[in-house]
């Protein structure tokens, strides 16, 4: 049975990062509910484009258990992330973020996704895909120069460029 | 100088393939216009999520001139499009693409977006590169295999998988 999947939306949010997940969740009938990561479910583009996402990231909180994986859809709000750290929505997602992972469930994320997972201390020793840039910030999670890595259940890929190589393992352990 | 690009969006529209081309013209500096297809500026990805363009189709119709190149961006629109021929804002597209064809100016799509060229008679004896399933069915301009093709003022990618071949050649025409 395909899983349930909630997608973290950064604002803004890269728009080709966010839609080659969903467009191909929805092409391989996997369910998901997109969260917005901040106060309202009105989120733009990095590119500028207004959108709406289904739910806000405080209505996750507590609900993890409805679903099977989380996805981090980075953005423009991230090289930002700093000075709104004390944000409601940024604690909420830290917290549902650990949750997850606390839970042992699929974590699916590109470009800085691997930065919060090695801040939060959860992707312990695992092999990640992630921003150059930020290849040698990351402490407790290992770095790589790879397009796309899965290491037991940490799914990430360098940035939405290279989202083609992650994709089909995604569909592998979702579908 | 950066060349202005007009984008249109059918309702519903793939949205990693929408968000392919508008992240990479903004990381580029490349400015664009977004026209939705449809009555409103209110429309849909594939994948169900609510988006607002900055304008509607009719809008553009006249003001070509304001611009150097046209982004089809294809859809599930696409599939119904024979039974919605009739609808002013899809003959409002077709005029527009014929008037930006006949001005020579930059015609970029991917999946469907040749069987419109081909429909008006305005990429005859082009390759282009399309759907598969529609290879056969073009007759005025050359259907092929590759992932993206470019011929002359002609940029055509085979489907929204296949974009990341045909960004780099549209950077070069339009940065």
């Amino acid at each position: 049975m395909a899983k349930k999947v909630a997608v973290l939306v950064v604002n803004p949010v890269n728009g080709a990062g966010l839609f080659q997940y969903l467009e191909a969740f929805f092409e391989n009938g996997i369910p998901y509910r997109t969260f917005a990561v901040s106060e309202s479910t009105d989120v733009k583009t990095n590119s500028g484009i207004s959108m709406q996402t289904d739910d806000v990231i405080a209505n996750l909180k507590g609900h993890e258990n409805e679903y099977d994986a989380l996805v981090f859809a980075c953005g423009d709000a991230m090289p930002k992330f700093g000075e709104n750290a004390d944000m409601q929505f940024n604690q909420d997602m830290l917290v549902v973020m650990k949750n997850f992972a606390d839970k042992g469930k699929t974590m699916i994320g590109h470009c800085a996704a691997a930065l919060l997972y090695d801040t939060l201390g959860i992707a312990e020793g695992k092999r990640v895909a992630l921003h150059p840039f930020i290849k040698t910030v990351v402490k407790s999670c290992i770095g790589t120069d790879e397009k796309a890595v899965v290491d037991g259940n940490f799914y990430t890929a360098q940035t939405e460029n290279t989202l083609g190589e992650l994709i089909p393992e995604l569909l592998k352990v979702l579908k």
